[in-house]
């Protein structure tokens, strides 16, 4: 039996940026992973910083975006700096490619508001974006160039989180996978794992994918659930596109080895690992079609998550009303590793006791329908 | 909701198995396999059947060691016949090695009881050892010739039991974890899985290593817990010894496909992926203490699972007196592969009805310390 | 120096099978191997034995893949005696699917002579087809069944060949490139490589691809040259069809494994390593489009290799008569595995000194352009 | 038949410098590789600028180094601008440990010439070296702390050259093998390759370990030859020293993704790919040795390459008098990485027509006994 302040369930790229930014306030932190740091959908997304691309409309999300989005510049050096990992920020930005005159529209639509609230965001017609990459197809309807869209490395960045709290004090856990919860009465007060139990003051479910499936162990019926993704790894034989392509249907990630990232698959409900030849046939077609010069790239890779969508799409972040103790950071579906700053920011405020008005519109309470408690 | 006779747990190498064998009898049986057919122990395993090689001592876990390693023959040609698979059956025997003279009248002793009981074993000096096979170290003290103690490709075997039950009806989805149980009084009526809910009127618990896990979630404390082991494959540069070879410290067994597996370490209680570089220095000293040519070899590849030890050595096979409609068939250590035939059909019938006596010695029930239900 | 009666050039199927077939005479013979045995084209096989369905019109090549074919029964036996290597000989045959009614006739039309020949060919309807393998595409027209056209794993197949070999006293030389040739006026009498030179009073140019680049050394310009092939494999989540498939545009291998193999792309006077994305496509389009339900398998692998192709399609086999103790057995593209076994068999005689009228056909003089020896 | 101004034979890391630096001259150039760009002793290299810790004597070499070492920062960058490929420089510096007094003495004695020349080197006890980096072994005889021998990603490196090369105009044919060459006399004129014929005024031979079989091929006896080595890659499960850890026996470099590379055996005369048990096992027990804690390091991948020797341990950097028109830049054994700036710089003067004097002790003509010609 170990205690300690904060017990963080998950060893993503959420839970590690908690597990940051907990320790930098001198909190006493273990990190719980059922595998290996960054195992799952933390590694396997293409690291998209896509505040504007993902949005479709403002709000809350929105903002929540914007703000964590300007956080990975420091937030790089400083993890540099402590760890000796570097993230790999790009910062070419992005070009939203639209097929036809209908998604054009729509995306100029998006520019206005975005604009409005401070983002960059510029039309370039169809010879503009081939002047910049040529070897885009010709046939598209302009794209909306978004240059503060950046990307990162996201195993990296989830692992120089992991590295740099290890490096402040915390402990961190691997092959250690959450079973139970222990409670005494509203209050959870540790958990169960296979290798033992842990108490703490504070729980965190931070668990990706699986964090329905735990809530379900207190009781609560929390709406995250798994969408796959299947994605691809290839080596162009030239010089590939600096920004990164959107598309509807895919989108193309050139990371700073020299591979581009083709993602990806979505499909609800499904938790199993591999990756099908249908997803591959998809992926390529896309692929192909977006950069038609890429049917001549090596495949070198391919591989599936399960990252966590939630019941209306917005992530859950903040503590729960029913179970005094525990706190939720979940639910971000592809908006985890843009997000993660944030999130990690702003719940190491609140698990510290401050009140944080930004985290109100996340709460998990409001998609939390209490079933009986077993 | 779905509704089944059987519900098998575990998508394992004793899971299929037990679905095959029933679905020979005619039952409706569905497997929930976590992740994929084979994904753990099942897979990593070397396939020695080592019905000899592992038993120190007769009773009850020798004879039934003795009666599956039996089976083989036949099952292998029925399930070839039945789905095209191969599980590569090699009858050529183990060499059990001795380092010293200590551990060469130990293995005669051995010998001895084994032979009553009907098992062949011979006892080989240095030389004749090494005539069979010359790789062999020249300074080991002789070595145990086991004729009968032969070996399969685990893989194939667990694939294969999965194909045939199959083709026999039975459902089997991947990629489905079991959260829960749903019970009516003190039967067990179904499971909750991350993707529905199933219902039937047995619910078989196979999931190896996690077996333990499970069990909590309906308040038993089933003493079965993880043991890690660590293999490597290699290639050797030319005609491999024929006899899979044992010694203190590492077991070398040849495959089908040319490969020699090297096995394996064992760390209990550690449930965490990956193959550590202490456990490759191990097996990479053991394999050229025992073989020196071997050191020339390349390395194909390496592997890490996680075998179901039990509190007394012994599997858990059979029904459990407080949870009515539950069984248990795990605990099976390194003897998995072995034991997966006649736990299959013992199993089968008891689940059928039938009663089954020579199950009794390893009944679930034994370890059971029955804990405070929720 | 080392002196020995036969070198030969190249440790792939063909290479390791006339070592083979010379070692059983007693002749002392070297293998060299650029890589490791087996590394390119005959590993990479999916290891049909199509002795009819690659056949469009009889006379002596198709005389010859028939008899090869007739060897693998007997062959496989004795080289699991020799070797504790299971070549997965596999006889259920295989299905030349038509996709409209001018392929169909032109396969019934293959039928007819084929079985003036002596081959078993059935034409099955649709439905016939679709109850045997219900997983095929309805809207085909009908498929010849060559019953006889069996498959075999092609990676053990040159492993068993070598490793045969090496037992009767080849020695087999692995990361041995040959650079050059020694001669003796009109007489080769050895080969210099990048780890020494050779002596011998025959060498055999087995190099697959390579064997066009060889000759040139010499003078000759031997028209062999590279035909790159992409290949998938695939796991299905069920039991696969049991015959191989064949349509226009791909062919579906299932393996003793579990495993399909899906080929293949053919790129003329390509040796680039690698599998492009748009090789990827292709094949995921063509093997969906034939079963569609493999949409839902996992991709396990894939691979390239680069096949011999020649000036006239048919393999070059015999001495030349440019250069004294010069030897060719090369150009085999697509059929190097079903013909291994003739064309060591008859090589080793060849070399041996006896006359081997079957091979006058396969003569490499005939189509030799000697350029000007330099 | 093409043509330009030179022609590379070899992508590696030496060959895709040189290509860089002519482009920049305005030189048309075409890059030919065998196999894929930096596929063999470029992508495998730990990445070690060791201009001090690989130089046990100072001289024109130790210079060249020192040198090449300096370039390094400003060639990041400009990389980094021109393909967006990161080269991971990392400046963190490097511990020479010494197991001994004696290694302790030679190491101070090294320390002090290096000194003279300009270089930084500090003697640490045992007690400093642990502070800076507490997992090294408590038994080492303290360290030479080299602050400026740094450490890139060779496989990075390699690939921006060529991408940058790519960038201004070089062509870079991949699975393009040298065949040999054409010649006008003693002049050069051009290649002769697998896909097609090549001319050029200039030919720079940069084919690491192939370069003296390709020298064969004009009848000259270069002495570079093939000088095996095997390294492994590690994940520990912690934040890894931040310098580069060196020590009789093997290196320890942890790279900006948070792998540690464990380098390397050294095999003289050996092509062979693969790696061996027996050195696995080596770099094992040297890597655990100099840091116990590895122990529990998982291993993530494990590789081989062929770097080039020479005969007297220097490159081979300059033109040949006996076939005008050739060059050769190869050679450098361990220090590829580290000098590839300035063997691409220097050359490409050379070849543009510049007297460059630094490069008169690389001359290749200082090791060269000219064969007869064929």
């Amino acid at each position: 039996m170990q205690t300690q302040d904060v017990i963080v369930i998950g060893g993503g790229v959420i839970g590690c940026s908690i597990a940051y930014y907990l320790a930098k306030k001198g909190a006493d932190v273990v990190v719980l992973e059922r595998d290996r740091i960054g195992a799952h959908a933390s590694s396997a997304a293409a690291g998209m910083l896509g505040a504007q691309v993902e949005m479709a409309f403002p709000g809350p999300m929105s903002d929540l975006c914007f703000r964590s989005r300007a956080m990975f510049p420091e937030l790089g050096r400083e993890l540099y700096e402590r760890t000796g990992l570097d993230i790999e920020l790009n910062t070419a930005g992005l070009l939203r490619v639209a097929w036809d005159r209908t998604e054009a529209e729509e995306l100029r639509d998006r520019a206005r508001w975005q604009r409005e609230l401070g983002g960059r965001a510029e039309w370039w017609e169809t010879r503009s974006v081939r002047e910049d990459e040529p070897e885009v197809r010709a046939d598209i309807t302009g794209a909306l160039f978004l240059p503060d869209d950046a990307q990162v490395s996201a195993p990296r960045l989830t692992l120089a989180f992991a590295r740099a709290a290890q490096a402040l004090g915390v402990r961190l856990l691997e092959g250690c996978e959450v079973t139970g919860f222990l409670t005494d009465g509203d209050q959870v007060t540790g958990v169960e794992t296979v290798v033992g139990t842990f108490r703490a003051g504070a729980v965190v479910l931070a668990a990706g994918a699986w964090s329905g499936v735990l809530a379900r162990r207190l009781g609560l019926n929390l709406p995250v659930f798994p969408v796959k993704g299947e994605s691809l790894a290839l080596r162009p034989n030239r010089l590939p596109h600096r920004k990164t392509l959107f598309a509807h249907g895919c989108y193309l990630v050139p990371k700073a080895d020299g591979r581009i990232v083709v993602g990806a698959t979505e499909k609800e409900h499904d938790f199993s690992p591999g990756v099908s030849l249908g997803a591959i046939h998809r992926l390529a077609h896309e692929a192909t079609r977006l950069v038609p010069s890429l049917a001549e790239a090596d495949v070198l890779s391919y591989w599936s998550s399960v990252r966590p969508g939630s019941g209306d799409g917005l992530p859950l972040m903040g503590r729960l009303e029913a179970v005094r103790g525990l706190y939720v950071a979940s639910g971000h579906f592809r908006n985890g590793i843009l997000l993660s700053p944030i999130t990690g920011a702003l719940m190491a405020e609140l698990i510290s006791g401050t009140a944080v008005p930004e985290l109100a519109p996340f709460s998990p309470d409001r998609l939390l329908e209490s079933t009986a408690r077993r």
